[in-house]
């Protein structure tokens, strides 16, 4: 517990010095902060996983870096646990080293443009072509995917879904796809016309299974994104409500305003809980309890924080304005909510006598 | 009634062809569209109460607009609700014909920096000089800010609370305020510095029923807005619904996604009966509440439209992503959510056994 | 509109002295005021429609009775909309003017015991016999059930769904049923052991027809007892609201309790405009947005009113504690929130650019 | 954790020979159930702390007793909780063992008729009378009041708020208050005239102490209650809907009925971790935030459930109508939501930049 304090102590620091100056410009230019990632790389903070840390400290990192910079969580999650930690678990390939230390990038494909994240209805093909295979397809909403070196791609081959590792090519275009929030992390539409890769991950036929690893390490961490952006705009909001004065009275002086904070806060206060619970069980119920119930709390919080803030919070330059647009992602990355209920009442149908609800 | 539909139809017509093409471009660039505005002056758009129609026909004409763009919503409501009808109202100024024709543009200036639109605490002054006033002091959140050629200014004479007309010259600089959305309105910042103006509306002393009927009207007019993007985007979402397969169904065909939307059309709708009742009472009570509920559920209508849409929604591009960002200024501006409890409650506890309640 | 507030006066005297001092015996004792219904029917208050005035005004009516008693209101709904004035649009049967004048009580047969109110679904049959029809089968949740002298009962003939009078006799069981709230009622379970009768109401095979306008006027008339239940706890926690002390002030001068008032009664009042409209235009969108929003605003605002009045709101002896069980019917009975979601999310998926939306 | 488990597993054994068939009559008849507290005394779940267990696992004995009857749990708080363990804590009082065995019956007096909880508003006084204090004033709300024995009384002496022991004699009256749910718990209006007792608990003036920490555990202690009623009713609910068809269908195969559930299971979920932490660092701040939030979450899954059954849920013999009323007890007792939210927003307005939050 120690060092997990030293650990966010240090990182506080870093994201003082090397984030918060960043994070404007990250979203207003949309643009992607390669050197901050090395830096990132350099200290361990993109793949704590690999760096002997566990999921749930990993999520205390996101959750800081989220306080100031969606974009920045979101790259990290992407680079580190949509990437890195799921090819290290199930390959043993070198790729793993350069991206845990930021020399190069990774995208992961999952998502189509047809059919969001349904595995059933997946298109890209992996036709045998030697020692290899060729990867014809289009991915989807891939984040980093406009700066990828490397890509994690799903596809369908013989033997059923599988994995593979596809280098950024000729053959593997990329198109922008412009967003509301977490600007500047490199959202891409990818365009694979028989890339050429010799590496698979994880055995064919299994390709769902790393998808599904991946997905429930990413669902675990970006609700923790999300409660580091409901914590930020929440303590911009009270640091308004502490100074400005409407008729005569400091705003936090009014019982209203308040109980808008006190309500939320009970309810992320829970969230926090369930967290450190769902990070360690990755049970399918309490992580999409979690994803759901956490992305839809910090919607809230932003919200309550936005509106405390009023015309400010409204206006360009406010790290709530700036959170209210971010936060709206988590509501449909990693599987949306809708994706999330789907998941909990299959389960509630078929163990409603369950010991972990009742 | 017929005439109303005629009216609605032409303005369907004016809408698709010219504001439109325009929307996304009002959007990103942040851009003012000065002969837009000029051809909404000649058209009757701009200014519906000074020919002949009823506040409740403006509104119809608001929702229209705001289906396809806030910003050129809240730009007919700055100019023709806020400025142009409270001036004609209390005054027989000339530059009403002007206002109305799109000729020249006008800004209302009510909120201050310090302290919101609280009505006490003005400090901006208007002191006897010569055979006018010299007005001092700062004004924010103008809509249309940058770009008028007079203002409505609210400020602190002798006799109490008074308005007056100003017109924009070296005395009076604005500064950009950039906003998440609603954008290319020009909301500015302005500074006024012993600009002189022999211009009074309405009488000395009785600032406040100028400013109040502007924020009657103005509440109302929102309200509409509010209404429209909302409407805008559940159509969006509903053309996607209807063509967008998710694991073999189209998504109109899930019965979740169908409640989602039943739900908030059901508010909806209520929301538009209370329009029609409250453009007429215009009585505090029923426009706070149209003012307060009309923007919260329009906020959620807009934000299942999102949800429905997904990754696509978040995408720029979709009227959809626009409105999520637009929809939230409706909360803040002419009056907070909270500014218009304040009036509710108070209402109730002085009223509560009011007939127009129980 | 002189009128009806003459009509309203006269009905406040009346409730006053012969409602209110019933109200808890009604409740406590689940007691049917059997001479009340009798007095009401001789003041033209059963059967407001059959009087000439309309619905609207007969949801004013409802509007009042339920601020004092759900009980009375339910069984005004069931006596007057559900059953006579059916029965008089679709047929000159005489027993009409005994239901109006309260001489003898009516009870309304749609739903079964196997589907709710599934209009496929339903068992019940009609066989001709001689110049009549049998009757066997089974209804649940008839209001009045108990103390009905006839039944307006849907039941399948060889023409299709069909509707007739069914008087009571040995033939006709009925079973109460204990409910949570709208006490004093007489809510039954009937069974049809091959009840004879030779009087239709409508055509043979139409009696979807006569089932669905009584379900249409059934579910304007409910929104406005969910309404007045609302209304009346609302009423009853601003009086204790200014009486009460905690913490050395009034619970009305907290700005958090005002403001939930305030939230909860601006939909209200959206619900009001609403149920002034849909009591006119009829049609099935505006009438299930009404049923829908009307039920959830009213359980939301008699909550409100239970938690400012804590521990006293949560006792016997207040009308609030008896709201709270009361109106939790109103999204039950008369098609579920879940049916009229359907219907909209229906006609929303039919009618996507329809105008009473857009 | 096995232990626990065995523990659960023992009781709720126990819950079904013991309590199941209770709970009915205890709810319709307003029944104490004296026997089966003296079985619960002699079996250790009456004060579970005082035989080792954990708050949390005395938690997870009040989350069983829920699930079936709401009274019983809530009997079992009273004796336990918020009068056992505080008397064991602050003295060394030989009436611990009677009332952990069940022998005799203790009642809390804290809240007053004049103002709720509000500790400075007490007018209950002990005023110094030879070798003891005489006890003179009103308590209100107290659970068990009719039954119990002896009375653990917060009251104002000459050092300041103190807590005494009174012995029921001729010297206290009680009357008792007809409660909405959690019927047969024997809640009473308390006359205390001048009751002679010797017995101090904890030291004079510290009566704070005593109230603060059967406060603290009562609100732990009440949120495992609503999460029991909850998840019981959920529970019934679930049954329903995968035996009970509409339309064609069971009630499970909807989407938007498992929607419903997912839903509010996922916030259901949060609730219990956040229940686990707050048991064992039982700060302000945790237990106030779980205290109500848990309270709301549970009345919107009871009231889920209700809305499930449909017409079940609302007629007499289901556990879900019941739980209905017995759970909005919970946002009203040991503290109401607002109760809660002034110490919330007090903590954040104090300590907004607190590591338990951010």
């Amino acid at each position: 517990m120690q060092e997990t304090e030293l650990l966010i102590e240090n990182l506080r620091d870093f994201i003082l010095r090397e984030v918060e100056p960043l994070a404007e410009k990250i979203d207003r230019e949309d643009w992607y902060p390669r050197d901050l990632v090395r830096k990132m790389g350099e200290l361990g903070y993109l793949d704590p996983m690999g760096n002997g840390l566990s999921l749930y400290q990993t999520c205390l990192i996101l959750e800081e870096l989220a306080k100031v910079s969606g974009s920045v969580a979101l790259i990290q999650d992407a680079q580190g646990e949509l990437v890195t930690e799921p090819i290290r678990k199930f390959s043993n390939n070198d790729v793993v080293d350069e991206l845990s230390s930021g020399k190069i990038i990774g995208g992961f494909g999952l998502s189509e443009p047809c059919c969001g994240s349904d595995a059933k209805s997946i298109k890209t093909k992996a036709e045998k072509d030697g020692g290899g295979w060729r990867i014809t397809g289009e991915k989807m909403w891939t984040t980093q995917g406009l700066y990828a070196d490397v890509f994690l791609i799903i596809a369908k081959a013989d033997e059923g879904l599988s994995a593979f590792l596809v280098r950024k090519s000729d053959c593997l275009k990329t198109e922008k796809i412009e967003v509301m929030g977490n600007r500047g992390t490199g959202t891409a539409h990818l365009f694979l016309e028989g890339c050429w890769t010799d590496q698979k991950i994880g055995n064919l036929g299994k390709g769902w299974e790393v998808a599904k690893y991946a997905l429930t390490i990413g669902r675990v961490a970006i609700s923790a994104i999300s409660i580091g952006l409901a914590e930020g705009s929440i303590q911009e909001a009270l640091d308004w409500a502490r100074q400005r004065e409407v008729m005569s009275q400091l705003l936090i002086n009014y019982q209203g305003i308040r109980w808008y904070i006190a309500d939320v806060m009970s309810k992320l206060l829970a969230v926090k809980s369930l967290l450190k619970d769902a990070s360690v069980t990755l049970s399918d119920l309490s992580v999409s309890s979690l994803k759901l119930f956490s992305s839809n709390v910090s919607q809230e919080a932003v919200d309550v924080a936005l509106q405390i803030m009023g015309g400010m919070g409204y206006a360009k330059g406010t790290k709530t304005e700036r959170a209210y647009r971010d936060v709206r992602l988590t509501r449909i990355g990693e599987g949306t909510d809708e994706v999330q209920k789907n998941i909990i009442g299959k389960y509630l149908k078929e163990n409603h006598r369950s010991t972990q609800f009742f």
